[in-house]
């Protein structure tokens, strides 16, 4: 087969990500870094991320490796076999396994880039707004835009350049677990550390101390930084890098495999166009995503949210153009009934984009203190620590109802256009301006950082609040992309499932003919898939609560062993801190990671391949209803506490404000850990049973070792 | 077809049943009722509780004559139609609208009973106490045990005579339809009822007036204390009634209609003798559960909880016993082939119990305060209120995994036995000593009432430390039927689901050929189902907290408006209270009422009967997951607070007592209003489906309107 021309658009796209990106860092790097405290406290930061990273990179490599390994010496039914077709016959073990590599070793790349200049920006940012808050926005994006970019750019050309040399699904497939098995640590560990230090700082410092937020004498507060920059900037990047990678995946194993798209037969050339499809997309989407990005302007007199707004409905209009261009492009030389399915697949990726924008304004809804149900949970406030909770939990349990809605349409839609490919090709679409989405996300913590160092700099009250008023557009942002990530998780996943079961069929006709909740191996793969994501939430909130305990001894420690910490005469030890959240977060993250890996294998080797289907849709569904849940809930918890903290119901020191502090606490880790984790929990699921399928095929042909 | 002999044991023991309730009737009423100030509180819970009654029976009969008529005239595509082959051609729709009523009364009745002779038993066993502990236990036991054997009594007579007159499954269908009706509204209206009292009386009276529990000043004590009689007593007992008739009509539906038990096809007779076997076990279960009850002889030394646990133990043996004696004499004119797959039944049932006792025990084990969960989460109290709901909330969710083990062992280990209805026996052996379980969790409620009137009539410190002594005992026979209940359920509904297919099988062969999760409509019912647990909670604990907000301001209305009543000079006004708990409790059901009805039927005719099966499916396993993580949670939250109570980890009115507070009043909603309720929507969504099945065939063949 050869590779047309067409796929350097995503190559080229990939490249230019990459150009720009470096470009911002040096327009970043370039500014003026502030005051001698500010770059003493940016130093700390730096350091501690650094740490963190290091440290985590060392084990990541070792489970990568481990993995690896397992790849490549995994027994498989294909060796000497008459019974089984093996998919893809030029792809051996070792290429993929190297694929693996190179996917883990880009999104580890993508993460350090676009961490270490948010590491940077930061400062600058603060010191940016003595001059303008313009000034400060602008640093604070084009920061933010370098992970954006990155993530993408790396993505794309990965999975270009591996598709060009071996033009096969099953290489971008281990591209894809890679990138899917740094996301897990990177996601659960940093959502962990992020926590731990926030939840920590707030216990001690602001309950005990009445210390405000980001205090130099709090122990914690450089590790709560550190933390934003960890979990915020390089987990959230690779968890949509994960998704972006795997969306891709999905759809182009669906294409090579799928007998039928819709009800077409697709010709040699057809399927070919088809499977390259969706990178070609995903190639428009990041130049959609350049050009929002550039028209980003904010002119400094409005609400800075609308200009990240802004960028993304241009993205989106931008998208839908591009892709139509391209289509009309890759139509030449398809037969007509081809032809008309690669317009329906273009309209598909359109309404996943669209399903995405609208899923993220509901999550905006639920969590914006000027909407009703964060007004509501700050009333609840009033009436005690225990009625916001109550308030909190059913408000995020009912904001599960209104994206479940969306995704159904967005499933019924795509699915009749386009049969499950329609579906895939929804996550592509979804998917395809991620790189102005991590962009206008990764905005938020270098403003909170920035906010921060301002008030540890002692820039002056005038400069914090320019900081608050860049830091709330920034929250906006954030619970846009948290919406988006989950319904774009939730798609790909599902897409992924299709691919999978389309996968087994190949290798053995037959062995997933229906995936029949009335047969009990596949009821009990089902209901094993419901219960884990609850286990997994379980795990992830225990860790934090277990871990933010310990931060909390040693921030009393430091304050009752030397008193000159709390008169501001002595520096903290924030070492101490950094490396408590470090460890714990490493610690932690252990059997999170190992029940998302074995797992799947586990119920495979059991109940069989259908059962792991039926697996993976029960936790894709409970998933959803957790991730939603906790996010949302976390969200609204949080802007009520600011809410309150505006001088609203009474204002900071009331009862009604300690209430709501109670809830932003217990929501920290849901939305920072638990309930995003989830999505990268489920991809990386589905990807396990994607790889391992081989593997699974020798017990009882498929059926698995049970069977009834 | 003649009714054997045999079917006159489930009659017999029903009978026996009731007989034995009215003795215990009248050895609770002979008893001293205690002093005036007691009969006078007594009096004011009494009045409070029938007032609830009389308004709840009011539109619970307007609910039940809609859907009654409802029933009567639904279209259905068997008039006049070559298709589709009716059931059961003998039944009419106005033969099942009756047994539908008869349902509904019979539980009402039942309710009725018990309640009535639990505020009875309260004052009598306050009154006991003062004579000896051991004479307070057994008033409160005879009179919880009133309400266990009322509720199998009238279930049981209910459902062997309605068979007996039309030996047909589907009349069963309509009396359990009617008993679920019954169960929604109480189970949902005693929760909320119970839980505003409670939470409002907390918030209020403890919190703000630093009143103790039971304190006759606090407006809403007396409230407090219906709503233990209508939400634990009667709310309790009409949700088992329906968990119990539904798992016998399952397990009948079953019998009648599946074309192979496991690997063997049965003879007329054989199918006959399997049809009435549900039954046969549930007489030889109550027989067993009044032996049990019978030897549960408490001799006022040790723990009373021991002895509520030896009469489940004893129940179980006895259980076992009978059922292999009766399983001996029904084998009697099987062939080979069905007699061994009789004994094989017979193990399922015993299966089902055992299970059912462990998953209680793990449920104990969660929520006990000598146990590391509970202690660890009073422990988390030290730290802060977000602490100890981070812990519950985490515990709650690992303590899921435990039972879905077990469930999936049982669903297993009966399947292979005897296929889906082997499944269906398991739920009925769960379900057959429900008379002991009722009883004893009937008497929790009843020493808890016991102690507030003790508080409140004088009775001294020592007679109170006697009914806190009782009531712990009763705390742990509530969780252990928690646990109970929730298993039951899940299989009774799991056996709803096979018999819901094999009927709409046998209406239209094919209709539910697979319940294809590959298929998008099956998919997307799943997905619903998955999502209506958690709006249904939502719902729940909205209602709790909104309707406490509203009796929280008329307490402190009444407070403010007469100082008098703080001062103890002058009563509180508890009409008022009871009157808010009563009217909110009512308007805050009619939506999740509705949401149960309607929301399958919608199911059913958008997307067809499959994706109803899936939705049901998907309802199932995520309504398990949030009834065990609600009710378990909430019982450790309490529990925690208790163990702080008294004296540990500093005691009373420390800040850590106060946090355990919060999470004690987070978990009330979780763990006595929304946890619960959910079983009673799995079986009311499920026999709806099974209801309306003939109705849903008008639309597209029972493929829905939206084919895809």
């Amino acid at each position: 087969m050869d590779v047309p021309f067409i796929l350097i658009v995503a190559l080229i796209a990939g490249i230019l990500s990459i150009a720009m990106a470096m470009y911002f860092r040096y327009l970043v790097l370039k500014e003026d870094p502030g005051n001698e405290r500010m770059q003493e406290v940016a130093g700390y930061i730096e350091e501690g991320a650094k740490t963190y990273i290091k440290v985590q990179y060392k084990v990541l490599g070792f489970f990568v490796a481990a993995l690896a390994v397992a790849m490549l010496f995994l027994p498989s039914p294909f060796e000497d076999s008459t019974t089984y077709t093996r998919l893809f016959p030029d792809v051996l073990n070792w290429e993929q396994m190297i694929a693996y590599i190179i996917g883990a070793v880009g999104s580890m790349l993508a993460g350090w880039l676009g961490m270490y200049v948010g590491i940077k920006a930061n400062t600058r940012a603060a010191q940016g707004c003595t001059v303008s808050t313009k000034k400060g926005f602008d640093i604070a994006f084009f920061g933010g835009s370098v992970m954006g970019l990155a993530v993408v750019g790396v993505a794309l050309i990965g999975v270009s350049v591996l598709y060009w040399i071996i033009p096969d699904p099953m290489i971008v497939l281990g591209f894809s677990f890679g990138a899917s098995s740094v996301a897990l640590f990177m996601k659960c560990g940093g959502g962990i550390f992020t926590k731990t230090a926030d939840v920590g700082a707030d216990l001690v410092g602001k309950a005990e101390y009445n210390l405000p937020e980001d205090d130099p004498r709090n122990p914690a507060t450089i590790a709560d930084n550190v933390g934003d920059n960890v979990g915020d900037i390089a987990g959230m990047g690779s968890d949509l890098f994960d998704s972006y990678v795997a969306s891709i995946i999905a759809a182009m194993m669906l294409a090579a495999t799928l007998p039928l798209i819709r009800d077409i037969t697709l010709t040699e050339y057809g399927r070919f166009v088809y499977t390259i499809f969706p990178v070609v997309l995903c190639g428009v989407g990041l130049m959609a995503s350049l050009l929002g990005i550039l028209f980003i302007k904010w002119k400094g007199s409005d609400d800075p949210g609308k200009a990240l707004n802004t960028g993304t409905y241009l993205s989106t209009l931008f998208f839908a153009a591009l892709a139509a261009l391209f289509t009309l492009i890759m139509v030449i030389g398809l037969n007509g009934e081809e032809a008309t399915m690669l317009w329906k697949l273009c309209a598909c990726a359109v309404i996943g984009l669209l399903a995405g924008i609208i899923l993220g304004f509901t999550s905006d809804y639920f969590t914006r203190a000027d909407r009703k149900p964060t007004r509501k949970m700050a009333e609840a406030a009033q009436e005690g620590h225990a009625v916001v909770i109550l308030s909190g939990f059913s408000y995020g349990l009912l904001s599960v109802v209104p994206p479940a809605i969306g995704i159904i349409f967005a499933m019924v839609f795509t699915y009749l256009l386009g049969g499950v490919f329609g579906v895939a090709m929804a996550a592509v679409g979804m998917l395809a301006i991620v790189g102005t989405i991590v962009s206008n996300d990764a905005y938020g913590p270098i403003v909170d950082n920035a906010r921060a160092i301002a008030e540890q700099g002692d820039l002056g009250d005038d400069i914090i609040r320019t900081a608050d008023h860049l830091d709330s557009a920034g929250n906006t942002a954030k619970a846009i992309t948290k919406g988006f990530a989950i319904g774009a998780a939730n798609l790909t996943v599902l897409a992924l499932l299709f691919s999978f079961t389309t996968e087994a069929n190949d290798i053995n006709p037959g062995t997933i003919e229906y995936m029949d909740l009335l047969s009990l191996n596949v009821l009990i793969g089902a209901f094993i898939g419901v219960v884990v994501p609850a286990l997994f939430s379980a795990l992830l909130i225990r860790a934090v609560q277990r871990n933010a305990g310990k931060m909390v001894d040693e921030i009393r420690r430091q304050f009752e062993s030397n008193p000159k910490i709390l008169t501001g005469e002595e520096p903290a030890d924030f070492s101490r801190t950094i490396d408590i959240a470090t460890k714990g977060s490493l610690r932690e993250l252990v059997i999170p990671s190992i029940i998302s890996i074995v797992i799947p294998i586990v119920v495979g080797i059991l109940f069989g391949v259908a059962a792991l289907g039926s697996f993976l849709t029960g936790a894709i569904l409970s998933g959803f209803v957790f991730a939603i849940m906790m996010s949302n809930a976390g969200g609204a918890w949080d802007n009520a506490k600011k809410w309150i903290e505006d001088g609203n119901l009474g204002g900071k020191g009331t009862e009604t404000h300690k209430a709501s502090i109670t809830g932003d606490t217990v929501g920290d880790p849901f939305k920072d850990t638990a309930g995003p984790s989830i999505n990268t929990l489920l991809v990386v699921m589905s990807l396990t049973a994607s790889i391992f399928l081989g593997f699974l095929m020798l017990f009882g042909n498929g059926a698995g070792l049970l069977i009834f």
